[in-house]
């Protein structure tokens, strides 16, 4: 059965403190006429600080999407090799090992493929699968987590390493300022996380069960406008309110698993901003404190996007105190709005006893 | 076990000619060094006529990558949904049936993915789990498909809708004049194609086993540049002889299934150009005629991308006389360079037995 191994994560040496954000967005749109309600949405946001790529100074420049496109692909094939290396010996696996490469990112977009680089420049096999998620973005270190599942449950002695590669900063417009675009300017982060899924063994959270859920009619919520200048994010006001539906999903997630959803052992979402964890903690019955490894993410990294729900299952693993087979839900969240949802229990590696209802594959409707 | 079924597909209605093709090349390149080659190159690749989403004047117009962004969009919900609802009626299934929507398309990139759109404008099931793959160019179509059999595989009752949407016309460059540049400027084409790949029941290709072959040391062979003016197609004049290192990854994988890669009774594969066709023939010692559906597909349709693979599947249900468990292979080649292949078996749906090395499934390497 599919366990998801210790992530790995780095994140870039440039900080960015909230004090240096609100300063910044006081000199750049000293004449908005939202300022005083960006900057405390910015306070609000419960990001202490973020890591860029850059200094702060070259971040703020658009030096043309070409440019920034290649300074992605530079970035990526530096930082990305040793976090891979890390999440393969967390999970005890070599690159030979592993049958499928998930590669999700939606900051920056290669064809081909970061996987054919990472194949022919890390040593991992030529038969090895390509995944490429682009278009997910939040949301896609969910499905990175349960496509893998699925794989590893076609395949049980197969392997999957995902990689979840997200440089925020890189898609920073100096020319949008609209209230969403300048609340995003203070909340996304940049980091590269990667964590192996073993079809077999390993030490980590086993993979029940998983289901996919859409919040009909809202496409235009979370959404890129594609242009010269490169992707622009585009941000909804209602995007904070959106656990209210996506909570009952979790609920049916966790009742197709016989478990009920207010009383597990963990919860890894993805935190896309403050509201999120509290609507959450309100709508699932479960005190705040249950969501502080994602919180604890928000806080030091910001919305690293894909990367949060790996950055956070990492800190699950760093805090160390889960009993066997305790019980637990993971979920990232993003445009669609869609979220990607997983349930799962712990394995220490020593006993590796699947929860009854895990024993049999099944799809879940949520 | 995964079937997957006939295939819909649809091309738009405006026609260029190969005779269009060549007077264009020359009336806008008279002064090109090289027009004699590129014109020969041209009138080589076995495309008789294109299908595009604009006249010919306004293909040859570049309004900006973020006009012809919208435009992809336009024209997929235009285009897609009445191909869905064919291939949905090919399979016997219904939108509820659908489990997993994977979307593979290089020549447009949104976000949310245009999955989300389908779900809300068709009816699909929210819980319909969504793939967008955009990074996978040519080669997508195959790993639609076997991305599709794992899906299945791991989940025996479920169904997966493929859909793959090329607009290549909307990626041309009117400032690109290098020579691989023109040629594919007389080679690609658009199309919509979609099909059902269904986990238990149907008539169509048993998809019995899968792999992926990488070949070491060529991703700069097929690829994009990303610019201010979009994703421009940079092709490498090695790339046609790609299939002496791709004929072998085949018959490894017909091998791991016991059978012999020159003796099988259908073969599709991506027609890329006609030097690949010819060439696995020569190199899997089969004769060219039984390449015929894949060259129909590029003498009719131009290389059409990802699309290509179940164009060339929908021919073979075309022709319509495939005994039962009449054994073939499918592939689709693109950037990386990557393979994306998988055997499998005809099944006609009165008679449902694998062959005997399909019981079990297993990860091949190739």
């Amino acid at each position: 059965m599919a366990v998801l191994c210790r992530p790995a994560v780095a994140v870039p040496e440039y900080v960015i403190t909230r004090e240096d954000t609100l300063a910044i967005a006081r000199q750049l749109h000293a004449d908005h006429p939202h300022l005083p309600l960006v900057l405390r949405l910015i306070g609000n946001t419960g990001v202490r600080k973020r890591h860029l790529v850059q200094p702060i100074a070259r971040t703020l420049e658009h030096p043309g999407f070409e440019v920034r496109n290649l300074l992605y692909v530079e970035q990526a094939k530096k930082r990305i090799p040793p976090v891979v290396g890390r999440a393969l010996d967390n999970s005890g696996l070599d690159v030979g090992d592993i049958d499928l490469i998930i590669y999700v990112s939606c900051t920056g977009f290669t064809m081909p493929s970061m996987t054919a680089w990472l194949i022919n420049s890390m040593g991992f096999r030529p038969d090895t699968r390509q995944l490429p998620i682009a278009q997910l973005g939040c949301a896609a270190g969910g499905a990175a987590i349960n496509r893998a599942q699925d794989f590893c449950t076609a395949y049980p002695e197969a392997n999957a390493l995902i990689v979840a590669c997200e440089f925020c900063s890189l898609c920073y417009q100096p020319t949008d300022d609209s209230i969403g675009m300048l609340l995003s300017n203070g909340l996304f982060g940049d980091a590269v996380a990667a964590a192996v899924v073993r079809g077999t063994g390993g030490t980590g959270v086993r993979l029940e069960r998983n289901a996919s859920h859409l919040i009909a009619g809202t496409e235009e919520w979370i959404s890129y406008a594609v242009k010269a200048t490169g992707f622009h994010f585009q941000l909804d006001k209602r995007v904070p309110g959106t656990m209210r539906p996506i909570a009952p999903a979790l609920r049916n997630l966790a009742a197709s698993h016989h478990w009920d959803a207010s009383a597990l052992d963990f919860y890894i979402v993805h935190a896309g901003g403050p509201r999120i964890l509290d609507d959450l903690s309100a709508f699932l019955s479960v005190p705040t404190e249950m969501f502080r490894h994602s919180r604890a993410t928000l806080t030091e990294y910001g919305n690293i996007a894909s990367a949060v729900v790996l950055d956070a299952v990492n800190r699950l693993f760093a805090e160390g105190d889960l009993a066997d087979n305790a019980r637990g839900l993971i979920a990232g969240f993003g445009p669609g709005i869609t979220a990607e949802m997983a349930v799962g229990t712990w394995r220490s590696g020593a006993v590796d006893t699947p929860s009854a209802t895990a024993l049999k594959p099944a799809l879940s409707t949520a």
